[in-house]
């Protein structure tokens, strides 16, 4: 399928729109919608508890998104987290260089372009009253990955944990692309899974192995298949040792979902360094072995400073695999056909939706209700009733949205509870379009959720 | 208890860190630490469930932080969103209006000061690689409300709902306040919970008394007790016709934790009188009424402009009241005290910590390891090994950090298993301090997860 294809889908359905469309919109920045919501946060769940909550070696953050200053350039961000940009002295504009084709400005076509310049794609904020003091200005993160680092110590202080351990969390980072391009795929503002796992320098290269297949075989339970791929010694980031991308064929090409880096000790070395002369100065002042350098007291009393070991997803890419690998165009019976996205159960944003057939029937609208109850009751929050009346035009719109069950309640729902005493209910499978009755007490075992 | 002793106990437990410290900090910036995400997150997760899930008339939405400047033109925060502040003629320091006594500075005490003038609390960024073209910088929030309202129409083209409804967002907002203060109270970095209601005008009164009680409610839930309060009419924001604040006893003073408002059609009038003129525009070329404004079309077929009933929670606000209302320093017996945090099951950040009695014993290991998986994979996923073959202290750290149950293997766990097949735990719970024999089966039941 086209982005295009998929661009409008998100809108119609409400997954996503384009952010302050009201007002001309605002390039890169996208809202997501109660159905987009719904399925970034299924994603991230999974994702916490996968990585936070079922081990027993990672810890969970949620750190500031904005940084002092001297995070970013001990990172080495200052310096080197740029793009090359050229001017066009005639026209004014500014490209990326590998825009530029021919030695022509793209825009104006003139041959007068400036010298080849770095250009921070980080984004800078004034904070305080104060425009020129000292601590008056922050950066927003470009990666969630500087807060973990920085909280390295933190979490040795409080929680003296062994290596192997790691550090994980969620959130927004934010790049200021010179061309935010392909949907939510490249955009200014959006938000990361990552963890960073410190491991002995002599673990690394096999905790790496390690990590590169657990990361596909998660991507592949969430119905997203990825390769991996190692990057060159040219593509290197310049504090990588190794990095193997794992990619997915999204909409407009096959780029990265996901990166996991061996980062060596590069970035405590970094937050080390700048701490080293705070450190001596505590040495001699307190006579005693400094812990304020981040690195890790081995059980023989020895100071190491680990490698790292990140894994690095992009949550907005994330859903947009999702949807992508979801999508099915099917051919039906008498020249029909429709469009379905066949999320895996976990992820979609609705887990069922109840549909009453008639709509104004008392007892039938009562029972619909009921059936909702029940299952908000018992834990599967994200179901909705669907009052159209329209059952067809239900069942496409649940089809389009990915909803795993259409649930109907019609007349012979309300005549079942009256032979019975339990009601029963039509269930309808997305993916094979079949249909069964299904009592009210064994429907929570029918879903499967 | 006083600020001082919460601030050291979430600096001790990982629930709460300064942000950027290694690097001097970042003045109202703080990092949640393994403890304070779990926090964080069930009280999100609790709210979004109530808010969005169990209502059927509820949109959720994730927006972007960063915003088109023309949105904040149109909401007037570019105009009103000030702090009075004055300079010292002398030593250069700022400081808020309501901070300066005796008309002298608070620093050097010169009683030379500016003119009072206004001081905009919004934080900005430069977008793209061009620094003075149009579209060229862009607004960190200071509400998520505003990306609510942006999506007004969004919501109503997609989903067609019948008034009242809602819309509501979780996320971040940042606001430069001159003087962050108070720990996590009143920060530069925050997040906030917020419904946005659509309701008939007539309506506006009765529906803002019934959002009113619910919330104190929902609080009270939540383990948190607070008082309603209406604003004086010199109190009222610009836009508000009525606003009612939910005060909670911090340990500074009493302060809003909540905020529910009237804020009549301000909002959805204001971008509908930027949307005018494209409007008529709209309106001459396609010949129809244009849906482009940002109102309703009722059954009758009449335009709309709803009044909008907020209710606004600060999320790190309900961190600090969550712990504050837990903390108790108990007196024991023998002279002995400790502190617990009653926090209610709900929210509790660890929901139960296993504790293998002896750590060289490969049976009880067995089993403790046994009971956490049966835990995890009962979906109650925030449970512990606590491996420290210290029973005093593991019971001390987990009365300090809310773990509401303490499940204990020893010796007897193994005899019970051969005797009848079954293994058996001993349960201690945090508030009363009892301890009893639990059989594994009867587990989950007897925590009530």
């Amino acid at each position: 399928m086209s982005l295009e294809v998929l661009v409008a889908l998100c809108k119609k359905r409400g997954f996503i729109f384009q952010s302050s469309a009201l007002y001309g919109g605002l390039q890169g920045f996208f809202d997501y919608g109660p159905l987009g919501v719904e399925l970034k946060n299924n994603i991230k769940k999974i994702w916490w508890e996968d990585i936070v909550l079922k081990k027993e070696n990672v810890f969970g953050l949620d750190s500031a998104t904005i940084l002092n200053p001297k995070v970013l350039e001990q990172s080495g961000h200052k310096d080197t987290f740029t793009d090359p940009l050229k001017d066009c002295l005639d026209c004014k504009s500014r490209f990326r260089t590998d825009e530029i084709k021919n030695d022509e400005c793209p825009k104006c076509k003139s041959k007068k372009l400036s010298e080849e310049r770095k250009f921070n794609l980080m984004m800078k904020t004034n904070l305080g009253p104060l425009e020129s003091e000292n601590g008056s200005e922050g950066f927003l993160r470009p990666e969630t990955a500087q807060g973990i680092f920085i909280n390295f110590k933190n979490i040795c202080d409080t929680f003296s944990p062994k290596l192997p351990f790691g550090i994980a969390q969620t959130g927004k980072a934010y790049r200021n692309e010179i061309t935010p391009r392909n949907f939510t795929f490249r955009t200014r503002e959006f938000e990361q899974m990552e963890m960073e796992y410190f491991v002995l320098p002599d673990q690394a290269d096999k905790t790496m192995d390690e990590v590169v297949a657990e990361r596909i075989n998660w991507w592949k339970k969430l119905g997203i298949e990825v390769q991996a791929k190692e990057q060159t010694q040219e593509e290197l980031a310049h504090y990588a040792k190794k990095t193997v991308d794992l990619i997915f064929k999204f909409p407009h090409s096959d780029e990265e979902l996901e990166g996991i880096c061996n980062r060596t000790d590069f970035d405590l070395g970094s937050h080390t360094k700048a701490q080293a002369e705070f450190d001596i100065q505590a040495k001699v002042k307190e006579n005693k072995t400094s812990t304020q350098k981040l690195a890790y007291l081995n059980e023989e009393k020895k100071w190491i400073v680990p490698f790292i070991i990140e894994t690095s997803a992009g949550l907005d890419r994330a859903v947009l695999a999702a949807l992508q690998s979801a999508y099915n165009e099917e051919q039906l019976e008498e020249g029909k056909s429709r469009i379905v996205l066949k999320f895996k159960k976990e992820i979609a944003p609705i887990k069922a939706a109840i549909i009453p057939l008639v709509k104004n029937n008392e007892e039938i609208q009562k029972l619909a209700r009921k059936t909702l109850n029940f299952l908000k009751e018992n834990k599967v929050m994200q179901v909705v009733l669907e009052n159209t009346g329209n059952i067809g035009k239900a069942y496409r719109k649940h089809d389009e949205i990915g909803t795993p069950y259409c649930i109907t309640i019609d007349h012979e729902s309300i005549e079942s509870s009256l032979e019975s005493g339990i009601e029963s209910v039509t269930v309808r499978n997305r993916d094979t379009m079949k249909q069964e009755r299904v009592k009210l007490d064994k429907l929570l075992e029918y879903l499967g959720y």
